[in-house]
Order: structure tokens, then C-alpha cells, then sequence
């Protein structure tokens, strides 16, 4: 997607350790109006696919989710990254290494949002070594919906998680897809 | 906003302790359609405020927020609520004591997305005690933003925030106003 990949080449930041910063307008700061582009897009390409909810991960799948959502006419549900007091004992569990954190999440969804009649399209912000999308993916076939396919904003193509979900037969659609980058030579997008 | 007021008590379930449970359609599953609604609404209770960002606290401020943003027509930045290593160490950070969560957080906004320049406008889905809009307040304080306003879907009258913000002159309009819930008796609008 063109407009996106130049956004991330004008206010993209590369950092050491394949860390790319776009806290500028995608993941602390949100171009709304980007996100109104890129949820269309979405749409667009995903056009005549039954989706029936939006499934993201808190926090920085959020906004785009729902923005996505405005296009698709489905609600969004968003796995929660450790339990809550508001949150009743009955939800699909599973735990997450995050490569952002250096961390373990443990990751819950309600049962009562997430069934078998349910077609699902995951929405984030990016795609790496995949670890945040098994994870929702293990959820997803532990409920019994469909996963129909997967809108991801940012895939590091250079990681092998976009290889693993394209591998298990899932559509995925990255919106900006980076072959290469270094602080030096800068992005090339595949 | 009686299309909130009736949703909460068609779908909202009260719980002891003072717990009003609305993950159904505002802060786990989230109703884009309502969400639109909410942002038409605060669009028009903030008419010719000179509002340039929205400032927000993940996670379940985040969706309504962005909604929000789209018809402000502004971006939106959403406070964080632990050090991630991909935000630059030049960030306001403030402490955030939470109800629903029992516990202390560090939250922060980087610096380089609030400063004197920006009208604010903070959009969160609840108002209780008011300790999470305190401590967004005292980090545009320290930023030198205009605060222009206050926005929250559901606000528990019964409980100081409201009226501590609203003694401090800041103009805050909530959605819903419970004066009073309990299980038995079910919920009271203001």
C-alpha cells in the first residue's frame, strides 16, 4: 500500500536490533485518517470474505482494528494481555512471548465473545517472528470459530512469521511488507 | 445519551463492589457502531473547541478515541502504561493508581507528541474515582497543553471524580451518568 510505505519511509525510525520505530503516527501517536486508509484497504482486499468480527491484541492493534471495523460493519474484540478483575473466569488463555517487551503475556479472551459461529479476521499493527498471531490463533481454534484471514499494517519479511502463516494455508494481507532495512541504506519494501 | 443509557441497561451487569460490567459492547467487545455514535455525539458537545489531538489511556480508551478522532478530524495519542523499549527515553511519565485493576502504573507519553502547541481533548471510558484523568491532567500540565475538554462514555456519579474535575473547571461531558446501581435494584441515570 503505497501511501503506507511512504509514511514509513518519511517518518519511519530504523533502530538497532530490527527495531523500526513509527510511534509517530501508528503505535503511540495514530493518523486516524491513515487508518481510515488502511481499514478501507482492508476491506478491499478481503471483499466478499463472510467476516463476522474483528479479532486484535491490546494495545497498539486497537485503533486500526476498530477503524477497520467502521468499514467491515462488524464488532471488535480484543485479546487482553492478563487478567483482569472485570473479566469473568470462563476465557480462551494462552501465553505470548513478545519480541517488542522481552516478555511472557499471558493473553485471555472471554467465551463469550469468541464461539464457532464466529468468521474471523485478525487485524495488528505488525507481523515479525509471528508469536502474537499463533497465540491468537491457538485461541481461535480452541473456540471454534473460522479464521478467514489476517490484516497486518507492518510485516518485517525478513522474520520468519509471515512465511509460517502463509506455510498453515492462511490468507494474510500485509499492507507494508520490509525486505530489508538498516540504519544506514535505509527500507526496501518487497 | 439514551442510545448508551439503554445499551447499559439492556447489556450492562452489575456486580458487587461497585463493578458495572460492560464488556459485552464497551471495553473488551467493542460496538463500532456505538462507538461511532459516542464520537458523533462528544463531536457535537465539543462544537467549536479548538480541539488538535486527543489524548487517550490504553487499552480501552483506545477504540472509542480513534473513533472519535474521525470526526475531530485530529490524531490521537494514547498514554502507555509500562516503559516499552521501543519509546525514546524523552517521555512525560506520571503514577496511576487503578481501581479495576488493584495495582500502581507507570504511565507515559512521549514527548515528542504533546507540547505546548496542542488543544487536547481526553477521551476514556470510565470516570470513577478519577484517578486515571488526574494523572493524564498532571502530564499535559507538565507538557504545556491547553486542556480543552473531558470525554467519558460512563461515569459513576457516585463515586468524586466527576465532581473533583468538575471543581477544577474543566469541562467534562459524560455519556451516562450512574447516580446509582446495585444488583437488586439495577442502575439510576442522573
Amino acid at each position: 500500500m503505497k501511501i503506507l510505505e511512504d509514511r514509513i519511509r518519511k517518518d519511519g525510525v530504523v533502530k538497532a536490533g530490527n527495531v523500526l520505530k513509527v510511534d509517530s503516527f501508528l503505535n503511540h501517536q495514530m493518523d486516524i485518517q491513515l487508518y481510515d486508509e488502511m481499514g478501507k484497504e482492508w476491506k478491499r482486499l478481503f471483499e466478499g470474505v463472510p467476516v463476522t468480527k474483528i479479532l486484535t491484541i491490546e494495545a497498539s492493534g486497537i485503533g486500526m482494528a476498530c477503524i477497520a471495523a467502521l468499514h467491515f460493519h462488524v464488532p471488535v474484540v480484543f485479546a487482553k494481555k492478563s487478567q483482569s478483575v472485570n473479566i469473568d473466569g470462563d476465557v480462551y488463555s494462552t501465553k505470548i512471548e513478545s519480541f517488542t517487551h522481552k516478555r511472557v503475556y499471558d493473553v485471555i479472551v472471554s467465551k463469550k465473545y469468541l464461539g464457532p459461529e464466529d468468521h474471523i479476521l485478525i487485524i495488528d499493527d505488525f507481523l515479525a517472528n509471528g508469536k502474537a498471531l499463533e497465540g491468537l490463533i491457538r485461541i481461535i481454534e480452541e473456540s471454534g470459530a473460522v479464521l478467514e484471514g489476517i490484516g497486518i499494517a507492518i510485516e518485517k519479511g525478513f522474520q520468519a512469521g509471515g512465511k509460517l502463516i502463509r506455510e498453515k494455508g492462511i490468507r494474510l494481507e500485509s499492507l507494508a511488507i520490509i525486505d530489508s532495512m538498516d540504519e544506514k541504506n535505509g527500507i526496501v519494501f518487497r
